[in-house]
């Protein structure tokens, strides 16, 4: 059985990951980072997620916060989403997903595993450069040979589907998705109308399921979905 | 005046690195690391550096021994040197590089520097794969890619010198090799048996320099090569 090591942030696409690693019968480590983050709800999900599978989960402390810049672990307001937004959001923490690949690589040494998954994608994502695949394949590249392992591998199975097709894919591996939290504000009930719950509430619609998360308020869109639904049932 | 980021540990290398951004007019922000290093006499080093030079320096506090799987932060001895070796040393924190890197990248956005410069070597090296030019060519371009910035380079300016020439190099730009510290041992003097001892006092050797360092003990060659000096002077 190989050795992963999944990056879990807690929300809906790391744990379709988690999913996807589980039906294919790796042995799997579950990576968390507590980086300072205002929605330390996800710390929580992560441990449900783990506790749920069963598996090995290492939270790494780090506090980015140190470095500052973003809205996700400072105190600027986080901004309402706007799915058509072309500008890289302020909820940005440079390059993180650099910086948690390279800790996971450190890991991957230590428990002799060969894979490291995440939930990176580049179909339904805000913009952050350090999601693209061009990036990916290139910090695999890097780890490499930092590490002289050319056997280790990043792989972002969820890297070119759509946020539909990514929770088609989670509901069909029986994915725990009620344990999940994807908004940024981080409060009891997800907000219904950041950028994050926007997509997942989009993705949900498109896949044509419900989601089992309590939120605050939904957006049109999704009301108009229920709606429908409720009548198609009838 | 481009801003730089130079990877200061403290060390005879990236002090050297400094002696030459500052000769070449960069304005520096020098990046420290507290990683939970056994030898925490680099810090002090790298700040009474930091204060020579006049310039910023930020610390960075990231706990490794977290991690754990080496001598240098973790309780195992470290290994007595022998230059000959050829294996990967115990004193390495599997691909530290690659996480200074993304930490400095991290930084580099919010300081608006193009540049990261680091002391790393390829030549008297402890055979680190994250000192490798291949690593670092590679990491520059995960960099570029994953904060979206195709200026931003990873200069290496002693990549190629042995440490002869780059101890020549620092002398010649009056680098403080006074305030460095290099022993892996981090006690007061320098034990003058370690890996990284032996690379700095050969390399003093091979500059027909004398280094400024004080030691607990030298090792033979250097003593002959003593002996010889004061046998020329005369």
């Amino acid at each position: 059985m190989d050795n992963a090591i999944i990056l879990m942030s807690g929300g809906l696409d790391s744990t379709t990951v988690l999913s996807f690693a589980k039906k294919n019968g790796y042995n799997i480590t579950g990576l968390s980072f507590d980086y300072g983050q205002r929605h330390r709800r996800e710390l929580e999900s992560s441990k449900k997620i783990a506790d749920f599978y069963g598996i090995q989960r290492i939270v790494f402390k780090i506090d980015l916060r140190q470095i500052g810049g973003s809205s996700l672990t400072g105190d600027e307001a986080v901004e309402i989403g706007k799915l058509e937004r072309k500008e890289i959001p302020n909820t940005y923490v440079p390059g993180r997903n650099i910086l948690f690949l390279s800790i996971a690589a450190a890991y991957s040494e230590l428990l002799d595993a060969r894979t490291i998954m995440m939930g990176v994608n580049s179909v339904d994502y805000s913009g952050y450069p350090d999601c693209r695949p061009n990036f990916i394949s290139s910090m695999e590249q890097s780890l490499q040979h930092g590490l002289d392992r050319s056997d280790l591998k990043i792989m972002a199975p969820l890297q070119y589907l759509n946020k539909g097709e990514i929770i088609t894919m989670g509901i069909k591996n029986n994915a725990p998705y009620e344990l999940t939290y994807s908004c940024y504000n981080g409060r009891e009930k997800a907000c219904g109308r950041c950028d994050s719950c926007l997509l997942r509430l989009r993705g949900f619609m498109d896949a044509g399921e419900i989601d089992p998360t309590p939120y605050e308020t939904y957006p049109d869109f999704y009301i108009d979905y229920l709606r429908n639904l409720k009548k198609y049932k009838k």
